[in-house]
C-alpha cells in the first residue's frame, strides 16, 4: 500500500480570488506582514499497488484524468510507502 | 522573505464528501487501485519577516485566526527562505 499526496496550484499567471479574498481578510487582521496568498488543493490517495513506481504512474493517471486541470494547474505527486 | 506551505486536511474523524465524490470518479475510470481519497488544502503564504521563528509565528497566526477551521481541521506549517 502506497500513499500519494499530490499537490495541485494555479499557475503563476492564472489569477486566484480565492487567495485575494484570504489576503484582503489577513490584512483586516492586522497581518501586514503577509505579502501574497495563494489557495491550492493537497489530495492524499491510498493505492494498493505492487511497486512505487506503480503507484506514481496510477496517481499521475488520476490527476491527469480527473483531479487537476492541467491548462490552469500544475500537479507534484510524493509517493511513500506505508 | 520567508514562504510558508500549509498543509490543511481534514481530521481522519471527519467525513469527506469531496474526498468520496473523487474516489467514486475515479473508480468509474476503472481506477480501482485506488482506495481512499482525501482533499484537503495546500496554501502558501509569502512573509515579510526578519527571522524564520517570526514567519512560522505569523504562518500560525493566520491559520489559527482565519484559514484553518481546527475543529475539523488540522494544520502543518513549513517554512523556506526565499
Amino acid at each position: 500500500m502506497y500513499k500519494a499526496k499530490v499537490n495541485i496550484t494555479l499557475r503563476k499567471s492564472i489569477l486566484d480570488p480565492k487567495g485575494k479574498a484570504a489576503h484582503h481578510a489577513l490584512q483586516n487582521l492586522g497581518l501586514n506582514e503577509i505579502d501574497q496568498v495563494r489557495i491550492g488543493k493537497l489530495i492524499e490517495l491510498d493505492i494498493n499497488a505492487d511497486s512505487k513506481k506503480n503507484a506514481l504512474e496510477l496517481a499521475d493517471i488520476a490527476c491527469s484524468k480527473l483531479l487537476a486541470n492541467e491548462v490552469m494547474e500544475d500537479y507534484h505527486i510524493e509517493i511513500e510507502k506505508v
